[in-house]
């Protein structure tokens, strides 16, 4: 998922999280040398892994508590960077809940040590137990370090509260629509699409959109209404935005997203696209593609064609466009300052506006 | 590893961290329903994975606490509490990196959730992966949590940061033994006895022993000098104890150990016991056996009586007895108070003299 060219965010410099982020894993990289060879390669790894995305999270912690006239740029940046460590905890252990050795069309950091391993003489099947160790204990100490960096920031206790509630509030959501995730794609629930589309709210707009924005929001001393406004806005455009993904996962240009758009249909993954199709009669005839390991362009192209005569592929731009305008709405309608109005409703188009 | 009749802990009572477990894994649960049917049954089965221990890290926070004249009774079970959800997230990822479904004999979490969906109809395949998301999420949950419970308690800023840093290094310090754990039983790292000793120091002395003993210090007001000696005891005794858990593993009573006393031959675990072996030059004749999955009573009896022959075994003992020697000479020396006192010597001894 790229989060390119999100208007709203155009001015604010990733710069002093990507130093944060560097700060913090070149000091655990240097304290991990009087621990064995492997460790410090793994904090080496665990920082490789963070990069390659666009900053977005942190990004709207910073340029939220900007706008509504924040005075503590140090804690924010430690905010944004704890959002950062999270996402990418959470990149690594979706991928090792999916068996993934692949990210972006290149090795993620299971995949990267696995290859390690298998350059050191390993069997294939130690090499594998190498990748997966490491992606479980790099996870582990980025989740758990996220967390302290909220814990140690300087404000005061009414506000460190307010975050620390906010970060088990994403911690919390987040891995049940991971779980949700897990048991729709295997069905172990059943597909339903109310089902569907509260895993997308909680799997990523909590922690990606709700989080950011009101972490960045306590830290310049919100109001409980604005707070709200903004969890509310957060909710819906997070929603649209994963919509949208699913759509460029299906529709998308390869050129442009950069991922197959036959790797969502061969997955079986459980989309509300897919889901509503499922609900119609005409699927059932092109129901056995899905999932098809092996699912041919041909093939794909069937579905496609299907997806959109069921209805499902337009039913899904409907709802993007109303998620879309009910946010705007929301925001439109608030006393927020008008810096921070007019940027939420140009991040809330140009979120469901990308083509990748 | 079982840490009954323990001395020094006799007195005090689990029933406080009991019921402090209770109650955030009932909230947690109850807060579960509003995600999904799966969710609430994660927490559950997390909970779960918390049972069936000794408490033995909680009491040590507490006793620790109490006995260095601490005030603060509730901030000592939500540090204790917290140093027990840490043990039960290790003990879920150390069994995933293992690909253990078992643990005492029981299915753990991956097992029973593996289970559970394998009842529900689903694949060989699918039930596995439900299985491990299961454990990998769980796992999440519980260092994030254990965190978070350590942030929020009312203490002042000081001691705060104290225990946020003695946190982070027992994550810090039990992710690198586990991943050095790993790399020497794959052959990634050398089995050299240096590397060995360290990784189990690391792996299990810090989070065990120090960890918990200098956070009951640190509630308590301790000075700086009170903290090092517990921390370089705790060091001491838990290397002690985890050698005696290895010679269990291989000379242990099934019947009071609960395991089997193959399972640590089979699986070629790397302990300082086989280190030692391997340095020796008698053992080349046995070597083939160690790690054979399918290994006969009669064959480990073999490795057993080369262990001894070699030397291994008394080494170990001796290593033991020094580092017991070494702790209770620390203790003894030094200014703590004579129920502190009295009890560290008798917890060293219990220690390494238990047989399971």
């Amino acid at each position: 998922m790229t989060m390119s060219h999100l208007a709203f965010l155009g001015d604010t410099s990733t710069g002093s999280v990507d130093s944060r982020l560097a700060e913090f894993f070149d000091e655990r990289g240097r304290l991990a040398r009087m621990y064995g060879a492997q460790y410090p390669r793994l904090w080496k790894a665990a920082h490789g892994a963070s990069r390659g995305g666009k900053r977005f999270r942190p990004l709207l912690v910073i340029r939220t508590h900007d706008e509504l006239g924040g005075t503590n740029p140090t804690a924010a940046v430690d905010v944004a960077t704890a959002f950062e460590l999270l996402h990418t905890a959470f990149l690594l252990h979706d991928d090792l809940i999916d068996n993934d050795l692949l990210r972006r069309g290149q090795p993620n950091l299971a995949g990267s040590e696995r290859d390690r391993a298998r350059a050191a003489g390993l069997s294939e099947r130690q090499a594998a137990l190498w990748g997966q160790a490491s992606a479980v204990l790099a996870g582990d100490l980025l989740i758990h370090f996220a967390q302290s960096m909220i814990a140690r920031i300087d404000v005061a206790h009414d506000q460190r509260t307010a975050l620390l509630d906010l970060l088990d509030e994403s911690m919390f959501i987040t891995a049940a629509g991971e779980l949700a995730d897990v048991a729709l794609s295997i069905g172990l629930h059943t597909a339903e699409l109310p089902h569907v589309l509260d895993m997308t709210s909680h799997k990523t707009a909590n922690y990606s959109f709700c989080g950011p924005l009101r972490a960045g929001a306590i830290l310049a001393g919100a109001d409980d209404e604005t707070l709200s406004l903004l969890g509310d806005y957060g909710n819906l455009v997070g929603i649209a935005y994963q919509l949208q993904d699913d759509l460029l996962g299906v529709f998308g240009d390869e050129a442009a997203t950069g991922k197959s758009s036959l790797g969502d249909l061969r997955e079986n993954k459980m989309t509300p696209l897919i889901a509503y199709a499922r609900s119609t009669s005409s699927w059932a005839s092109v129901d056995h593609l899905l999932g098809k390991p092996d699912l041919r362009d041909d093939e794909a192209e069937l579905l496609r064609g299907m997806l959109e005569l069921c209805g499902a592929r337009s039913w899904v731009e409907e709802l993007i466009a109303a998620h879309i305008g009910d946010a705007c709405g929301l925001v439109a309608a608030s006393a927020l300052p008008t810096g921070l109005r007019d940027g939420l409703i140009a991040l809330a188009h140009s979120s469901v506006e990308r083509v990748a």
